[in-house]
């Protein structure tokens, strides 16, 4: 069923996705209405599919629906819901007539809408997390990894509160994200991994499945096998809501990551601090009325999508509640769930796009470490004064400065003059004394720090690579031996 | 540009408006981005047309301009959009494109980009609350009159805490809905009257403006006077967020009073309470499992379109923030806020479909008034008793209460059989002591009360169709005299 | 009841109102549970009265009442509540244990317990509206419009997506927040003066009231105009929640301006950029660890508010929805909401400190302006070129700022030495030569819109100075002629 | 400090635990001010001691610092906070004045505040949950197992929209929180567990510590292993503030499973159905105007703690977000966390009174089952038809639905006098006409699945008190030989 595309009113579904038809079509695949029926008709096969291992029925019946689910379209579906106005008993209408009439009692088999519902759910956000959402994740952080270690040793002045603090390098600061990150797409490998589906009937106590077997929580099991899932522990007419909401939170919380790093680059991409770009094309323009301006424009669109789609963990939290053994008031708000993994998605791609082509001003960064070098020794002259017994440094060095201040001469200049402090100087060590005379080299351990983090989750990448090349091979091998 | 409705990520993009294309067009006439462009050309058309209105350029300029603006397509803008990376520069080269040499200058002129968008966004806002989004609230507030005045009269049993307390009236109960969404549909007509647009230049200070025009903002006020609006009181690159945050805050405390009503009538269909019930047409389905059944799924669907909507009222508070003369983080996210209004008219467009076809159930309205009608008139009781002297009657009541359940008889019955209360019982008026034999006709004012709100908001609405019918009629009478 | 200060859980009750004990308790007055106890009775009291000018019962009864209102402790109703484990149940049974037994009967009578706290919230509300948060926001503003008065004319750089753009001033910065504080000001006085009482008993229908009066709805009145209050227009068992949301609103939207106003600050403060700065004590300590810093805490400190604050408003869009007559969910989220009050005036006190004594380094803001002036004149020259009839001024300037960056010259230079300029050069007139001489002075209507808007505000203030005066003399004249 | 508890701001700081002083102490022990600081003297004193143990200052210095560390009060600090205006400084000043002026530089040596503050942070949190919340969170538990094993067979009408779906047990019905709670209480000591603590100075890279030694990360490790933790993966001035969002999200879900039940209950508690009612006592008040009524008051409760709590996780999504090396804007927002906590255990203590003293209505609840019954065999019908091959059995069941509902007869009614389906009844085996015949027996797996589940948590539960009775046994072992 066709649409102007610019008719649409979701952003997501003109603005965003109109401009890379490849992404949009990708993200479709998982997180579209086309893509949900899908899903529940690979649940209604696999439903047939264990009612045919158990005996219930014969194993042709089971090929029949699955044939039939492979070639029923949505706009089958929805004319079919004008009449029942009930959207899986539309579905079960459209399997149940394309296949013979024996086998049409085993369609939906004592199973509810929800269970078909639910299951097609955690189902296509578990392939579309491993299939989209951790490719896209684990790009960006290879592209922070690599950006990290080449800057390992980039002096970079360190802010707090906006304020020039003590030197890190700016590989160390990317290396803030390579470790955030990495353990945000680990929360979500996890909880994606941990969702759950359920053949637990219209009050989740197998009521109707325990007409036909004693063991109706097996069989559960069987159907769900298939589909290579496990059970919710507990059902009402739903799966337990806290394994889509720990996924949620998962994917909200690594928005919130990506945002900051966004935060970061723009902020240093002020006029006044310039020490990264984006890259620019020739032909683009940066203001229709400014010709001279390069905004840090996807920095902020990606924090933009975070204000978007941060609050809809709220939806989540209120979708817990459901009276009984369920009310419908997370029908359509659950439906609106996917466009969190798109914006996720979307952010991720626009990082790594942005980031990958970062343009850094080497110069620039070592100006302004250079404009406040001499406020940074403050800190360690506090603690080298403390180590050598001063009893009270961190108030000398408090008056220190803002003699120097007033006097607009270094502190370093400062401590030269008075010759209470010639003896202190005196017995520093030349690593020591190194600092005092050279804050930009005052960056702790920077480098090695850098180098930790980076390996530490290059490591997961390169494991995630030889398995995702070995199940290939593998999958590889078994074809070939299929006569 | 096509697209396959099935493939959009949006619920808003395929499964609530495909089943109702009219409703579709409807809000994408001022809520998709074909319509957000065609107001940001409204915007350049006006901006020429005051131009020429000073003398900056002869009127046929505007005209020219005029008719480029009415032609040009959302796929000419996003083409030329992938050269540009900048949409106001690619819909400003879109318009010089189709005007002559001597035209170009003038448009766009002096305007920076948000200066278009952001009072496009106002006016289409402001449209569309005009054109749609207040009829249908109108539309749903006249229901609910006619319903209130139809059951003005139809005792129910009131309850707190679901729990029941005094009776009152059906009518009554709707009455509330009558009065808090006449009140919101109030506050809606108010902000969208307030939405202010800007053309103030790319920091707000008429920089560019100035060039040209000793008084910048006279030639804003005339510019935006083209499309009969006011400008923010003050501008930095956008206008002031607090008329869109009202705007929403109005939109969304609408939703919220929906919700409530959704939440009200779903209770009222509880199995157990059934005073209510949606009426079901003959082919449609309850449960794809329990064919008995008949849930209240549209007022489930409001309520959950509530928890969609709501939660987005955070993303425009954190809009609210733009970092100095503005930053673009609110430029994403700003973009989303129509779903917001689309799902306003959804959830008003579905409660009125089922609120006018509510089928009551009386005998069971009052069979429900009748199993606690000994319980109510313990408020009663005690207030007679205190206006009588009773120096504790609440206590007294309490406790009669009690005995009275203890015993299983009624508090009426109870107090007949004690001779301490005999002499209260005589000095009763015939008024009085009816309440206490017929509890169901303790029902205060809520007739009265009923008709008081419907008179009151029958009387806006009527004023507003009158005031449309004079609109429509001069309209009218002013093409009439057209040559 | 005594506690230790230190054992509080909530930061309000230890931290933030510790060191500031008279705030403290202007904030206790109206926004503790002392305070809401204090209101109840008012309420009470008001109750009685209404009674007695009816004639119901004696003014002596009215009169025994309001006294034992005056006196009654949160003390007292607490231990009565152990008892009764019925808040306002406690409170009817404390004042009926000071009165004499005749008196008894007219203490509460006929009123719910909903009648007497929504109104003693309504009543607090607005009282603390008047008399501490609109004082405390009205003195911020005031300091504001001083403050951009004594700027107007101080030339900053306007700044977009954090990028130099064009010149404004400081004052014209700072009656942003003028023009926006005053809109959210007087959005507090509107909605707090639109805060409702009720009267209208367990249901709303005046079942109670309506045993003693025929019009029940006129006593309601009665009864609120002693406080100066108007009835809900509807009521169930609780005043229409939209008044306090609609308050609410106008309060968090409030917030934002001031976490807007933090932000722009805290930024201009990064060390870069220099342009104002805290002003610090001598012995206040920035850092632990790193003596020289100056941090802009209290700026920092607005915008953490904001953050813990803002949310909360999704809890009273979730109080919009209670069942049917009313379920008491609402009852532990409302008590919450004084919090978000002081939040409020935490944070207008504290910019109003730091705002009040803000540093200016004129020299750096001149810099940063000088630092960029060269592409400034992007924007004025392509208007120019473009009111000269140049058909493509825009992309001619684009192309010419690249140029110029990469030949390390400034745009002014570089069409000085191109020949096709200089017939435009010539044909400017001289403001506008200076303009491309002097990018420092295209600074727009910033002085001009800066006095309109402090003029405009400063009206509003004096106004309410004004009347303020006026209403203290007549307050005086009236107590001089008491005898 | 003293102050009257009636003049706090926060309810929490006077309603809600001005009733129960210990659970006030015990709450005040980990989240007010006192313990804050009382943590943070723990860090400074592990700190110590770690250099005592690396042999930088004598293990007599950390003795002393641990001593002066003890003693130390909130009033202290505060009053030498008057004069930094640095929570920390004026920490540490208080321990250095009570030490040994040859102990003083090895007070806070090295580290920055937030060193302190965030590992205090991540300790108090983490001792508060396996100190209070989750014993708490365990004695919820039990109750639940308890009640559910005690009902696993009463029948209950199994409730889907409202509607009557078909037999559950109550059992099984608690057993959803069985499972829900616990899967929740699992990710609090999860999470709690993984809390991380820093000592990695003032931008994270270790500058301040790597003058002192070369290996400043290990020594992190050392002071971290005083309390029993390990150091966030990565630092910047803060800790990565995913660790804390994961225990909030836990923390705020597990809310959702209480309000969740909470509504279950209080909907139950409705008079139509009263299924359940809170235990009254003999003196307390269920209403000031209605002497009759007993209101579900403190499931409103927990629901609306849920109102207040569930919304500030926005909060902590907001403060995920730190400018570079850290902006302070997460400060007094994370001062508000707390408040979190003691809302999640209010609810789970308020939710054990009342459910460990739940009182059933047995009758009422066989009652309701019967009243439906003979709709409820529409499932298993449709369910035996399906298998015993009708084509289209669930169409046939649903107008026969239809049909026994203008009829006023029950579907079991109409089929006995329908022929077609004699062969089909015929055919059933018994235990499949018993469900059709006593349809109340048609609950499914609910008993054996309340078992398995509860014996589940069971085992959870068990394990931790022998691993707590270890742990104390132990413990006095080591005691026992301390001479």
């Amino acid at each position: 069923m066709e649409s102007d595309v610019f008719s649409n009113i979701s952003p997501l579904d003109h603005r965003y996705l109109v401009s890379d038809p490849k992404l949009h079509a990708e993200l479709s695949d998982y997180l579209s209405e086309a893509a949900f029926i899908r899903y529940e008709l690979k649940v209604e096969s696999a439903l047939t599919r264990a009612l045919s291992r158990r005996g219930i029925c014969p194993p042709e019946v089971a090929d029949e629906v699955e044939t039939a689910c492979r070639v029923i379209s949505p706009e089958e579906v929805y004319a079919e819901e004008q009449k029942t106005r009930h959207n899986i008993r539309a579905l079960v209408n459209c399997i149940q007539r394309r296949v013979s009439q024996a086998a049409r009692p085993y369609v939906h088999f004592t199973a509810t809408s929800v269970d078909i519902m639910d299951t097609a759910t955690a189902l296509r956000y578990r392939d579309f997390s491993k299939n989209v959402l951790l490719p896209e994740g684990f790009a960006l952080l290879q592209t922070l990894i690599d950006l990290a270690l080449r800057e390992k040793a980039t002096v970079q002045m360190g802010r707090t509160h906006g304020q020039h603090a003590v030197p890190i390098t700016f590989g160390f600061a990317m290396a803030e994200y390579v470790a955030r990150l990495g353990n945000r797409l680990a929360a979500i490998e996890q909880t994606a991994g941990n969702l759950r589906g359920k053949i637990a009937g219209a009050v989740g106590a197998y009521n109707a499945g325990t007409i036909l077997f004693d063991d109706a929580d097996a069989f559960e099991r069987e159907v769900l096998a298939e589909l290579g899932m496990l059970p919710s522990e507990y059902s009402t007419q739903i799966v337990m809501p806290e394994y889509v909401a720990d996924f949620l939170h998962a994917a909200v919380s690594a928005l919130g990551v990506l945002a900051n790093l966004a935060d970061d680059i723009r902020h240093l991409q002020r006029s006044e601090i310039s020490e990264v770009a984006e890259r620019f094309e020739q032909t683009q323009v940066g203001s229709s009325t400014m010709p001279h301006k390069r905004n840090p424009w996807n920095f902020e669109h990606v924090k933009s999508l975070w204000k978007v789609f941060m609050p809809r963990m709220m939806t989540v939290y209120m979708d817990q509640i459901s009276e009984h053994q369920r009310d419908l008031t997370n029908s359509a708000s659950g439906r609106f769930v996917p466009e969190v993994l798109a914006g996720l998605v979307l952010a991720l791609r626009r990082l790594n796009t942005v980031m990958s082509r970062i343009v850094i001003d080497y110069e620039r960064m070592a100006a302004n470490v250079d404009a406040t070098k001499n406020d940074v020794i403050a800190e360690p002259l506090y603690i080298l004064l403390a180590a050598s017994g001063h009893p009270d440094a961190h108030e000398a060095v408090r008056l220190l400065a803002m003699e120097a201040r007033s006097q607009r001469v270094s502190i370093r200049q400062l401590i030269d003059r008075k010759p209470e402090y010639s003896e202190f100087l005196r017995r520093l060590t030349s690593a020591q004394r190194r600092i005092l005379d050279s804050p930009e080299t005052y960056i702790g351990r920077s480098v090695e720090r850098t180098e930790e983090i980076c390996r530490r989750w290059q490591r997961v990448i390169d494991e995630k690579r030889l398995a995702a090349d070995r199940s290939a091979t593998s999958r590889q091998e078994r074809e070939d031996v299929t006569p």
